[in-house]
């Protein structure tokens, strides 16, 4: 924490107090952060967001790579709140300092069929609110994807996806989604609610390398429902099929497999891109 | 901190982390805290609502009442988290022991004369996302209410009046807010959004023993407009009166007035109604 080894932080953290704060979930292979330049820049983009001082990022880029050095496998989770509060109520007085922690994490075995034979999800009751000053960081009210994830607790069903507010359909509740129609590629915009994901920001770049046409676009119900294939993104999972949403049995496609396909050396040999 | 004296808490807090908690701030007069048991009520709705195990009342009670018991004005600030995280993720497992912290802190000194002239207010630019499953709770998911308050900075400006998404009035960014029309009295309704706050309560049940038609109503700006009379409530500052609002002049008008005036013992001399 900050620097040192004190697993413990103040009982006045406005983290702790009020979810003021960022966060990154760094999957690092091979000894090596993957993506750690873009997981960087989401959180700076997400302190300036926030009006939290950009911290100094280099010592963040040393600290996360040391704790990635000499592992095969872990996961890097790197949280920077406001800090301890100066008085008492929700005025940000400017003169907070940050508090910076980093925790490495084992990582999570899952089941190695779901990225061949994908996973099974569902859609989440429970519809996200809507708001452009939060949409698309990675900040630490994470309220709505604890609840959506806990309505369900087969342990089956690897993700739920959720609509905003409006009906439009959003991400899941770690992960964001994207839908195939025909050969056009399609993810939801991220204006109104939900993470711009890092591996999402590599799927959409690789996917317009290897020529897909791929947009950012408003997507409802139906879009789902029309979907020929459906996958999820994140930073640890890379690319997940979709074989069942809502018990609608799905089929891994073209589309998906192409990705997966140019993905995987990106995965396994993080060259920091 | 879970009834010892250690101010800190470990850096895998999901309080921390996601802002999974709950909390209440109590003003305390005359060495008792005020409406203690409709605080607690609320944090047990929200505890239900978040599946968070409710704690112990009768020991938060007592552990409230003696930070209390001392002093002739206070705030004490009961924040109750799910716990330390068992795992990585947004997963609830159930086996999380929740983290209750009491802080006491001095009483806020604002200029009296806002009590009886009113208080300056403007309305957020920033609005609210609607959902219902975290509407009324005092949830530690609170950016929404930091950065409307941090769009002005005006030591002027008491407070800033927040909408919805679809265009509701909620609340303010600490505080909740009723309107007159008349001899007509109407707070919004926070299915959708906004804190039902303890004062609120209190203040709904006065007005309706003091025989004034009162309701919980669906509002929008042109309501803000055509108002006769407005004032914000919570637990700490009573009734404000507004005297103007985005620059528009107000007076606190009979309304107002007679609320104050029913309130007042109920304020300085509490007896845990």
């Amino acid at each position: 924490m900050n620097g040192s080894a004190d697993p413990r932080v103040s009982a006045y953290d406005r983290g702790l107090h009020f979810g003021d704060g960022l966060f990154e979930t760094i999957a690092c292979v091979g000894g090596r952060p993957r993506f750690l330049t873009l997981h960087l820049e989401r959180l700076a983009r997400g302190c300036s967001r926030l009006s939290i001082a950009v911290p100094n990022l280099d010592e963040l880029r040393e600290e996360v790579s040391s704790l990635a050095r000499d592992v095969d496998r872990a996961i890097v989770k790197l949280l920077l709140s406001r800090g301890t509060a100066v008085g008492r109520g929700y005025v940000v007085t400017g003169r907070e300092k940050a508090t910076r922690i980093t925790i490495r994490y084992a990582w999570a075995d899952e089941d190695p069929a779901w990225l061949h034979d994908g996973v099974r999800v569902r859609t989440a009751e429970l519809r996200m609110g809507e708001n452009p000053a939060l949409a698309g960081i990675k900040h630490c009210n994470r309220l709505e994807q604890i609840l959506a994830r806990h309505e369900c607790t087969d342990p089956g069903i690897s993700e739920a996806l959720l609509f905003s507010s409006s009906g439009r359909l959003v991400s899941g509740t770690m992960s964001n989604v994207f839908v195939v129609h025909g050969s056009r590629l399609c993810t939801p915009r991220l204006d109104l609610c939900g993470v711009e994901g890092v591996m999402r920001r590599v799927v959409l770049r690789e996917a317009r390398r290897a020529g897909i046409a791929v947009d950012e676009c408003v997507l409802g119900a139906q879009d789902l429902e029309t979907a020929d294939e459906l996958f999820l993104t994140n930073a640890r999972i890379g690319i997940w099929p979709v074989r069942s949403l809502d018990e609608r049995p799905m089929s891994p496609g073209p589309v998906t497999r192409l990705l997966q396909q140019v993905m995987a050396p990106l995965l396994e040999e993080p060259a920091d891109a």
